[in-house]
């Protein structure tokens, strides 16, 4: 099934408002196994409306159209629908009792602009709108079945699940050779795009009915999987058999799979292993406490974290020795390693975790560069790890990339055994 | 000018992502004048790309392009171009060394797959990515100019506002009856958006020649000023008059104009007044210090920060004495004090912000329920000052409101005189 959007509004082409139902429908359909096809966002201009109306009719089995359908003068999708159909607008009796009703419920006079409302193209059904005045309207152009809803996110939402997504499923089922589809998301991190392509893409010969993407998310990768097959458990094998496969040239630099995000992943591991957290930021300036108190709950395995943001505090939170500060600098393996082990010292947590840096514009040395970061991850019992990266980008990539790079060092070692003791 | 958008993607069609680039391009041509006429979302498939290529070309003038120019085998929308336009795909010598220069820069192997973003249609000229690897194409289409740039957003704003808009100012310079227009943003915080709007609504009619919009950016709103004249000089005539009306309604809630982003307001009023900072957070987990470095230069004003997320590191840390918290809990008006006030005193700073609260989504008292948040700002010499708030919403708009509120008790101080002595 062919499925296409149209948005209409002069607020969507001008950057006042984003249009956030649009990638919610898409969500709700391809959990059908459709993908829409094309999504057009339209100005409040007539012509413009009737031809794209006109061409999502031709491509399409079905299109929604959203927006001007409302009582004022800028509101005039359903004129240009009946243009496109070559019919006149009438006035419909029960919309007009629809709207007698709930102007009467509000104690709103129902003024002439309200009537507006109640004039559709001749044929068209009409549908009563849940969570607001103005009714769906359905109608056929050729083969195509079009359905118009209001584009405020509550009533588009209202008739969208209520009203149009049932009548789709019916479609879909009454369809020949219906596909089934089943989707996978499976996110990495540490692993730059093109590698992560080069990686999987030769998988994609020995999966025929998977189609293998990929979505850049700093400091993220994901990999998309969608497996397409005659019936849900033909689909449903397919994907796993991919995902498999995947998993396997992954390894531990998938964290998660579909809606699972990358501080809940961690708490999750810290949480079984029992462990509790520390942390000692420089550069990266609080993101990486930031992440992890996101999580719900967190205060069960995150104890506390300094963002040292000066010698002195290095020193009085971090209890990192003036000598080593003198002789290393804020920004060496020293100092991460000395950050690390006297934020775990004073917290008495499992694991102690540092980064420093040079975030940039400016900074840095000659050995060390702007976009030089050190982490160092502390635990008990165990020799201090610490690893130097050079990372590009601006201020705000670099303070990213350093958060993502400490989490991973205490991730990997969550996941390689190193455990609370 | 018509101008019209086109991306490309699957993860735009399929709900995985919302196109947050178009309505910034909107808004940044809007300030130019320009509406655009129509934007178009269409899923990898490369009939769909092509015929919707050819189609935009066929109306506008100008056609922005995005997505689908990496390196990994989804990545085919210059493939449509060339197919749309009947010319082979070649390799660039330029863009090939570009890519070598890069790649070497982040001491990362050119794989074959990173080299395909080398290939573009014959006769395209290719502009080189600051803040990426695939270069931007132009290319023509009978009088219609297609600009293709990489979707992601960090690379899709630098090219559209170093490389696209000069070139479209270019050719509106060159049209006859242009009209000119002047545009302001007038950042403000803690006014919400309905309150916002209906206190600066009555100025839209003494001022004919400006269009009044809004935008609500959480925890910030904004109104946007837009002038129109037959000069530049009777434009910027006309918003000012409106700026100055405005300013005088706003007050102190207005922080910055245009893109001067409230960690950068803040910074500038702590440089100016001499005075360093320090903070200790709880329910805001970081958010409160990740903001202030930001700002490049940071560590001249701020000196440090911690993220007590226990008892213990609140006690140790901020110095509360455990009889605060034991009598009055770690939420409450006398911990959020002390906090500030040790933290001012352990860091020696002009000020001490503090922040404690429940966040949610579990938590909180019968008199304190999730939601409730205590803010403190400690000054030497003058007594210290604590809010408190009652924040609606979920667990991520609680934290940002909180940290929101904590840095207005800040700003605040700093603009009625609460200077360094």
């Amino acid at each position: 099934m062919r499925v296409e959007l149209l948005c209409t509004g002069d607020e969507l082409v001008t950057g006042l408002i984003t249009d956030t139902n649009s990638p919610w429908f898409e969500a709700r359909l391809f959990e059908l196994g459709v993908k829409v096809e094309r999504v057009q966002l339209v100005g409040d201009v007539r012509p413009d409306i009737t031809h794209a109306l006109l061409e999502a009719a031709q491509r399409a089995d079905v299109v929604l159209v959203s927006g001007g359908l409302g009582p004022t003068a800028d509101d005039f999708t359903l004129e240009c629908a009946a243009a496109a159909l070559g019919v006149p607008l009438v006035e419909d009796a029960r919309v007009v009792e629809w709207l007698q009703a709930r102007y009467r419920n509000r104690s709103v006079p129902l003024t002439p602009s309200a009537l507006r409302m109640a004039r559709v193209p001749q044929g068209a059904e009409v549908v009563r709108n849940p969570a607001g005045s103005a009714p769906m309207v359905v109608l056929r152009l050729g083969r195509c079945r079009l359905f118009f809803v209001p584009g405020v996110p509550r009533e588009y939402r209202a008739l969208a699940e209520g009203e149009v997504l049932p009548r789709i499923r019916a479609l879909l089922e009454a369809e020949p050779g219906r596909v089934y589809r089943a989707f996978r998301l499976l996110r990495t991190v540490g692993i730059p795009e093109s590698q992560l392509d080069a990686r999987v893409a030769p998988l994609s010969p020995l999966h025929p009915q998977v189609v293998f993407g990929f979505r850049t998310h700093a400091p993220e990768n994901h990999v998309k999987l969608m497996a397409s097959a005659s019936s849900q458990a033909a689909a449903d094998a397919a994907l796993a058999a991919a995902e498999a496969a995947c998993r396997e040239l992954l390894g531990n630099s998938l964290f998660g799979v579909d809606d699972e995000a990358y501080p809940q992943a961690l708490a999750r591991l810290l949480t079984e292993a029992g462990a509790t957290l520390a942390t000692a930021e420089s550069c990266s300036g609080g993101l990486i406490a930031q992440q992890l108190t996101e999580v719900p709950g967190a205060s069960a395995f995150f104890i506390g974290g300094v963002v040292s943001y000066s010698e002195k505090m290095k020193m009085a939170w971090a209890g990192v020795p003036s000598e080593v500060l003198a002789r290393h600098t804020a920004v060496s393996r020293q100092t991460a390693e000395a950050m690390a082990e006297g934020i775990r010292a004073s917290c008495g947590t499992t694991y102690g975790l540092s980064v420093t840096g040079y975030a940039g514009p400016t900074g840095g040395t000659a050995e060390d560069p702007v976009g030089t970061v050190y982490c160092a991850l502390a635990q008990e019992g165990h020799p201090t790890r610490c690893e130097r990266f050079s990372l590009s980008g601006d201020r705000e990539r670099v303070r990213l990339f350093a958060a993502s790079s400490a989490l991973e060092l205490l991730r990997q070692a969550l996941l390689t055994g190193g455990a609370a003791s």
